[in-house]
């Protein structure tokens, strides 16, 4: 499943990293840094529309009015994936898997969403969803010069920290202008600032879902594998007011669906890819931060699946997060196997070179950007220096391993930043960011002590193994006890699992907090030292000097190669476009299409797995479907982890599927593109609509979805 | 389960480690280094026994025809686990989980004898065992002088060399005079000598097993835990000259079985226990030993799960492993939390502060001892600085992740070491070695090709996460390729699935090795400097040093507290003695029997979890089976992993049940005893004989096991 690093409750600079698969790929070598995108490459900005080449290629001319209708159908979801708004009505689709947390959350010890799905057959019984809104991108603009300015003449450091100061500041004046959500983004490494604004919806419903076991069909076994057979879809809908929002935008849908080879477009959100990354870089990733993330992910998911087992309530709540442990470690998996194929080294090491040797062609070049890959390696050295023990407190965030622990730290962080200026806080602790703080801090969402108890054990225990049990943070995190008897004090002692005690403790300010002398807030306050001296340390002599000299390589290759080029994904708006195209796995030709009677068979040739086991509303209607109704699809789109949700419309803006996952061999995405066997795989629209009519009889959805009324 | 490491496959001295819980426990204050073993503590020699204790606490005098009886009835299972003699046909008792790979082994696409079970109707249906053997321990002798003298005066890696050397001497020797398997044992840490010769018995046969679903009820979640309801329970028959083995000494079943408080004996071989490590060397286990080793189970886990869902086949491939993966992790797991309790080490650093106090106050003992701690604290500053590289070149034994990989390493080694006098090779390609090593090498055991490729693959791809892609021995591993493609190439290429090929190549030596060029002894052969260069320097700078240093530290123990203590465990005959006693858990009493009642009970509570699925044999037999028939039962015998099959025995020597797990307040028992909650756990001999009886209509074995009849 394409699920950002977010999803899976892996912030944190060094968990933003890369993929790919261990296939040897002929097209790597030549992808990457060359001059003009390749094929179907490419993760466009929509103010820098691939024109030329759709021109070319497709003979397809895109215009304004194009860009701006599906941009503003696209939303981002808080969940950490994407969707769009598909209805006069407000309503939204995305994926299931996307919408998995939040289905959880609405879960009861009765009733498992997630297991048995979920169909509002009225307006009315749409359900709130708690923590979640969307954005929907507004407008752009270039801000670089006003971000750069005041970083003119200074060292790394400093620079660094003119650079989040003015970050802070312009989004600050842009909120206070424009009552909109605001968000320097920092593209090509550091060659561009754009500022993103975005309408954000924070009153969303549950409409739609169907059960894990069809949205998921096959598990984590068939996971990034295909041919496929899954519904990962689900409705929300967006309301304002307390009513359905009626959008100014939103994408009809296509009855017809996509022809083999046709030309498609993707509007999503792709989280994160490395390939414009020295290969000191990649060398770092390989061997210090991917297996350092894949050890802790794998520690996870052991300890998930024990706690898992112990009874069927725990197996319910830990459901989620072990789901999303397994898909990161998946993707990490094929990371591990990617770097570790010195193909993939050679390849980058040839485009490198090639950069350079421009660059050393022209003296002013040289003179100006020809530093920039030493220092790049530099950074990797301090990265190295620092990296085990700022993972394990937590990165920038400061993690305790659970929720409450995340509420503790940002209290008591909350405390200490408030009294200060907005661009003199921590850079999340802005006024601009602080709405959505709040939402998240004040969450209804349910919490299960059990839970909170295993995890803070587990971050506390990670930390001792990690970095000894004689080691200063160690020692100011166990306070004297063993990890059990500390997480079991701090969760047992603590009055944060209440709202109001919450509110309280920030609308109290830091005499407030010291007053309530909560174990778990002093938990967070004894490590705060220790983490905000390495995230100081990390944003000056990794960030910053990383930031300093991509911006030399991003200026390097804007004179090499001019500026149509795209860059490495950033979670914002990005437009891809590709064709439906099946692909050859070894001896087999893999059919871009599947079909519901392929469910049927691949149930019944893994009878009795629990992954394979269709949920009662598919078993008992096995006759009755149409079996030629066409279910998955493979294209060519260029994405990655965060496209979750994304959807595939064709020239004229109609939704023609739902990407929700890609190949494994599409896992080498992260360093470099290819056409050759990678491919994206989306659900076809013929099949959602299909099973909404077939076998969930939800006329309401089909009614709103074909045009025909809004939602009642 | 009290499996030892060498079950879980995890060779290697790094992983011969140490085990406790989280739960603080007053006792531990007491404990270790005490002059007289508290309560029921100690794994005590059969040349050392308890006589003192056992009369004062139990007025029991123990005799040497006693001892005698017990010890040639008791075998040590080369799968790594312990069992006895029960019959005057060569009846073997242990536990189903310490046959489980044999079982596996049996098993065949068509017949899983795990899931199915096993039971021979007559004689000529029990099933020959492929590459088992039994060691029955038929003389000790101190031998501390002739392993010493050739070492007086050396430095620590000579004297540590000459004592290798003079081990290997004297099994050679002992062997060529008696027949018997000869092994020089290391006591107190190297504070005595003693030459262990055993009767070997290779060819085995398999009798009756029950099905896993009621050997392992619960599975790894009730692991560790109780009450308990697990007929954890199968026999196996010796052969001799193909005839059923008529031994001079066995066991006599007790139909009455242990009453509440009874007295009784344990005899098993307790694989390895920490009780009089240094603190510096406590510290060295928690902060680097144990958390690496915890990592590379967990990783090894999440690879076998992934593994086993691809098919059903997969699955029942890699079931052994897996199981013997998760039980390791769960006994890591407890040593972790113990190690990261403070009160575990302050009672430690007390410990050792006390005996220290009592060398120093004699300037002779001063003179001879007080260096030694300090030395043990140089040995562990040495193990850091190797300990990951070691790890993952495999130990001692150049792993390779798989059974191939392992005959490669053989094969290869063979080559070099067989023209060396025997004293001259690797300690285990000695000549007194050479017969058990054969026996694995030419193992008829069947291999699979995608296993075998999926833990190579694992192997390589551990070894260069952990030293980076660029470091030598990875490179050297890997050949330019990528680990997956490495170890597709060295498996698809192999020879060594053959029997006979590896016996061509052993039989031709080096120079048939050499025409062979076969891919995976290539791989072997390209680590081995690797390999012997990081062994040799183990030896050298942290086992001779500590094993110096620890004679020092056992002569001062001696003198300080005489010679009535017991070494730690060494997976060699142990005699505990305890008592049958229930405990308290925090509010609950738990009393010392369960009955098969309450596997009903249980089974209906946890009914639709796999784990608690009742084999049909059981769940049929529900209104007919004997509900108070006495079930599991937990005791305060003093034993540790290997242990496992452990006979126990009454005064007069009856079995009165079978050693099989202890409860989660026992993993502390590889630092300190306590007898408060601690607890083994046993099946009684009454469930046992009413399980041959009741349910599995296993007339043969049952009059066997009553002295009736030998089995026809």
């Amino acid at each position: 499943m394409l699920r950002t690093s977010l999803q899976a409750g892996l912030a944190g600079a060094f968990l933003a990293l890369s993929s790919a698969t261990a296939l040897a790929d002929p097209l790597v070598a030549a992808a990457g840094l060359a001059p003009a995108a390749i094929a179907d490459e490419g993760m466009w900005l929509f103010n820098n529309p691939p024109t030329e080449q759709l021109r070319e290629r497709y003979g397809f001319d895109i215009t304004d009015e194009w860009l701006e209708h599906v941009r503003k159908s696209a939303v981002r979801v808080s969940t950490g994936g994407s969707g769009s708004i598909v209805s006069a009505s407000g309503l939204v689709m995305t994926n299931h898997h996307v919408a998995s947390d939040i289905l959880e959350r609405l879960s009861t010890a009765e009733n498992d969403l997630l297991a048995n799905g979920f169909h509002a057959e009225t307006m009315d019984a749409e359900l709130p969803c708690p923590d979640v809104h969307l954005d929907v991108l507004w407008s752009i603009e270039d801000v670089t010069e006003r971000v750069d300015g005041p970083a003119a003449g200074l060292d790394a450091a400093a620079a660094g920290a003119a650079r989040r100061k003015a970050m802070t500041e312009i989004e600050d004046a842009a909120k206070k202008e424009t009552g909109l959500h605001a968000e320097v983004v920092t593209l090509y490494q550091g060659g561009r600032y754009h500022l993103y604004l975005y309408k954000r919806f924070d009153d969303i419903r549950m409409v739609f879902a169907p059960e894990k076991g069809i949205a998921f069909f096959g598990g984590d076994n068939d996971n990034f594998e295909y041919p496929r057979y899954c519904l990962d879809v689900t409705f929300l809908r967006i309301y304002e007011d307390g009513k359905p929002y009626v959008p100014e935008h939103f994408l009809s849908w296509s009855e017809a669906g996509a022809a083999d080879g046709e030309l498609t477009f993707v509007t999503g959100h792709p989280g994160s890819t490395q390939r414009l990354n020295t290969v000191a870089h990649l060398e770092y990733l390989r061997d210090v931060a991917v297996p350092g993330a894949l050890h802790r992910l794998m520690r996870q998911e052991v300890l998930l699946n024990i706690f898992s087992g112990t009874s069927e309530e725990h197996r319910r709540v830990a459901e989620g997060d072990l789901f999303g442990i397994q898909n990161t470690r998946k993707v990490y998996l094929g990371r591990t196997a990617g770097l570790l194929d010195p193909a993939v080294f050679e390849a980058k090491r040839d485009e490198e070179d090639r950069l350079r040797e421009e660059v050393e062609k022209n003296a002013e070049w040289e003179e100006k950007w020809g530093s920039a890959w030493d220092e790049v390696a530099a950074a990797q050295r301090a990265a190295r220096s620092m990296s085990l023990r700022y993972n394990v407190a937590g990165g920038p965030g400061l993690g305790l391993g659970a929720q409450l622990g995340g509420y503790a730290v940002t209290i008591a962080r909350l405390a200490d930043e408030l009294p200060k200026a907005s661009t003199d806080r921590l850079r999340e602790y802005g006024d601009a960011s602080l709405p959505r703080l709040y939402q998240g801090l004040y969450s209804p969402a349910p919490i299960y002590p059990d839970f909170e108890m295993m995890r803070l054990e587990s971050a506390l225990s990670l930390m001792a193994e990690t970095l000894g049990a004689e080691d200063p943070m160690v020692v100011a995190a166990l306070a004297g006890k063993s990890p059990r008897a500390r997480a079991a004090e701090c969760i047992l002692g603590t009055t944060l699992m209440d709202i109001e005690a919450r509110k309280a403790l920030v609308e109290g300010g830091a005499s407030a907090v010291e007053a309530a002398n909560d174990p778990l807030i002093g938990l967070a306050q004894a490590l705060d030292p220790f983490s905000r001296e390495l995230r100081k340390r990390y944003e000056d002599e990794v960030q910053s000097v990383e930031r300093a000299a991509y911006a030399k390589i991003a200026a390097a290759r804007f004179a090499v190669f001019g500026e149509g080029v795209y860059p490495d994904a950033t979670f914002t708006l990005r437009l891809s476009y590709g064709a439906v195209k099946g692909y050859q796995d070894g001896d087999r030709e893999i059919p871009p299409f599947t079909e519901f009677a392929g469910l049927y068979e691949k149930a019944e040739e893994r009878a009795g797995e629990s992954w394979y086991t269709l949920p009662e509303s598919w078993s008992s209607r096995e006759d009755s479907v149409v079996p030629t109704t066409k279910f998955n699809l493979v294209s060519t789109h260029d994405i990655i982890g965060g496209n979750s949700g994304s959807p595939m419309v064709n020239r004229k803006g109609e939704v023609v599927g739902l990407i929700f996952d890609g190949n494994i061999q599409s896992l080498i995405g992260n360093y470099a593109y290819s056409d050759e066997v990678a491919r994206s795989v989306s659900v076809d629209s013929r099949g959602i609509m299909g099973a909404l009519e077939q076998v969930y009889d939800a006329k309401r959805i089909v009614a709103e979805l074909k045009g025909q009324a809004a939602g009642k």
